[in-house]
């Protein structure tokens, strides 16, 4: 278990104020999990205020021991309410904020007007842009703790080629694979900053299953066990010749690495494994394009022409009526993060020590779905791999 | 695999617009997952539009075709965007609505801006009170549901009884009860709706762990594997004479049932033992008193009372500076629904057929915590078992 240097809370808060600098903002409060784990080390209730220059202030309703054990921060401070803020702000020698970015993707409404109030005549504006933007650019500590998720993958993937067999129900091995990950220290929790969105561990699929359209956005969404979670593994049973998705999101110390492959009983049909191939070439495709300074939009698209080009038109990303406009997504703490490597996104470039997990997958209607994930941080001469199971098609 | 029967829907909606007639609320708009699939049966992204009379109109962006399957509603139509929904409403021959009520509990700040514009001129107000209010009464059909969620956890008890051994850690034993509850069906995502909180099957631990403050709103917390987490197992090895606490969530067909045992290696100490016993006494003081027309708040400080009577004032619902103010929380789609069985709530009257957890914990720091949970349904003459599991002490 690792708790978060002091060394790396500081160099994140110092780079989110030379952006809320760059901005204009005054402060930028933070209040959700995942941003303030990155932020603080912890997630203790309460709200992170964040100064344009100066000491951040941890603000911890509860639990304020859990916070001073697991927060590097200097500024650790009990409060009740939001009431409270003016008047810690002030006895800190902080002025009253007149512009504030608040985390607008995911703050919920009732939740923001009780802030609003007590902000009073501050204009609030969405900082998560800014928020993502820091986070996308791992450290060394971070892509250490992913290389550590991807252990963990590796373990399921091999844990997979030993337990698949012919009539097991893709919910019993998703079951199999989940106690695996489990018992290496996978956190269970995953989280996805989307609204509505929700994940859990990964999606174990086969054969026809797995072609299935579903409300996420993704290329790949399963039955799942009840249509309240319309996501996932379902009761269909293991045949031979269909391919088996493992998609598997390890997640280690506040950390998450994404990795599928495909495995089979007896071989797949010549379509089937020339569309796993095409798909490690549109990875080979990506490897030899992406380096710092290329816009994420133009890697999706580069690599979306060599998909249609191969005849994968209909069948990338999803299947014709519910494709995705992405082949790649950025990750860390997050399973959403910046870079996106989707259309358009035309502006924005890749940076040195982004890390992102990129997924071209093909899917045909009625027989399933093959392609390949792995997580990948961008070095200074080209993309490095995070997770490294061996990629072949896996033929049991 | 339950798809929601149609006569469900209709009466569930019908509940609601019930309310939003009293309330002169024109319309309802729901996006929220939990919601969705309480009044759609599916969670396909999209809208449900409910006017305060005639038919619901459940727009839907993807997936259109999960959603004709899954949905029992008549009016299932396809969308792109919310600038879609003035243009439905007048194909329909509904007026645009003067008065909308949203989720407003639940709904990210953005995504409400981007609604409010479509909206134009029309007053939004918080609609969460309604539809938990609405959600908070069970069919029989939902009650058998929770039922199927009650054999998923007394398997899981069964199990632990089986496995649990000195020198194993809590994570260990976490992985063992989660695999067995996957196993059975268990659906892996579990809902709760309040911001930033989360839920993984629920809390296993042991000792002193179990008496570690956390950020989360629970008598007990744990140390959980990291502190991107926060709750739950930790790495700790279970030891004789130390509780054992197995808190877990049951999840089924979209339902949820919460149950806690505590369990122990060689017997506890008179202490411990009488305060598990105490626990139990204020569960039956419950079972006396709660009927349909008892305030929520009235039974709080009932059983509140009989616990400082016993001698817990320091020790109940957690230990001295982190103890909560519940005991019992409404449960069915969501782990944190209607009632609060909680202090304050003195208007609000137990209703026939709503579910809770009713969770008496006595916390004591360094020993660990012993209590009991079950999830019960409000009978016309009292409260009856959903989760019924043997309810000794269990010494191994």
């Amino acid at each position: 278990m690792r708790i978060t240097p002091r060394s790396e809370l500081q160099s994140r808060i110092e780079k989110l104020q030379n952006l809320m600098q760059q901005q204009g903002l005054d402060a930028v409060l933070m209040l959700q999990n995942a941003d303030l784990f990155y932020f603080t080390g912890t997630i203790q209730q309460g709200i992170l205020y964040v100064p344009a220059s100066g000491e951040p202030l941890y603000l911890v309703r509860k639990d304020l021991d859990r916070a001073r054990m697991e927060c590097g921060l200097k500024e650790i401070l009990p409060f009740k309410s939001p009431k409270d803020l003016p008047g810690i702000l002030s006895d800190f020698g902080y002025p009253t904020p007149k512009s504030a970015g608040m985390e607008l993707d995911v703050l919920p409404v009732a939740l923001f007007q009780r802030l609003q109030k007590v902000l009073d005549g501050c204009a609030i504006s969405d900082a998560s842009s800014l928020i993502r933007m820091v986070r996308s650019v791992k450290s060394r500590y971070e892509i250490e703790i992913m290389k550590d998720a991807a252990l963990q993958v590796d373990r399921v993937y091999k844990r997979a080629r030993e337990v698949i067999r012919v009539g097991m129900t893709d919910l019993e091995l998703a079951a199999e694979l989940e106690f695996c990950a489990r018992k290496q220290g996978h956190q269970g929790i995953t989280r996805m900053r989307g609204f509505n969105s929700e994940l859990f561990y990964g999606h174990i699929f086969s054969g026809a299953d797995s072609a299935a359209p579903a409300f996420l956005d993704a290329p790949l969404g399963g039955i799942g066990v009840n249509p309240s979670i319309g996501q996932g593994a379902s009761y269909k049973t293991i045949k031979a010749h269909e391919p088996i998705t493992v998609d598997f999101a390890g997640a280690f110390d506040g950390y998450l690495v994404d990795q599928t492959r495909i495995l089979c009983i007896g071989g797949l049909s010549d379509q089937l494994t020339r569309a796993y191939e095409d798909m490690v070439k549109i990875q080979d495709r990506l490897k030899a394009t992406a380096r710092p300074g290329v816009a994420w939009g133009d890697l999706y698209e580069d690599c979306y022409a060599l998909a249609c080009e191969l005849g994968y038109k209909e069948h990338f990303m999803g299947s014709a009526d519910a494709q995705v406009s992405f082949i790649g997504h950025g990750i860390g703490v997050e399973i959403d993060e910046f870079p996106f490597i989707a259309r358009g996104f035309k502006d924005q470039v890749l940076e040195e020590n982004m890390t992102f997990a990129f997924e071209p997958k093909a899917v045909f209607p009625g027989l399933g779905a093959v392609g390949i994930e792995n997580t990948f941080w961008v070095g200074a001469d080209g993309l490095k791999h995070i997770t490294f199971s061996d990629q072949d098609l896996v033929v049991l």
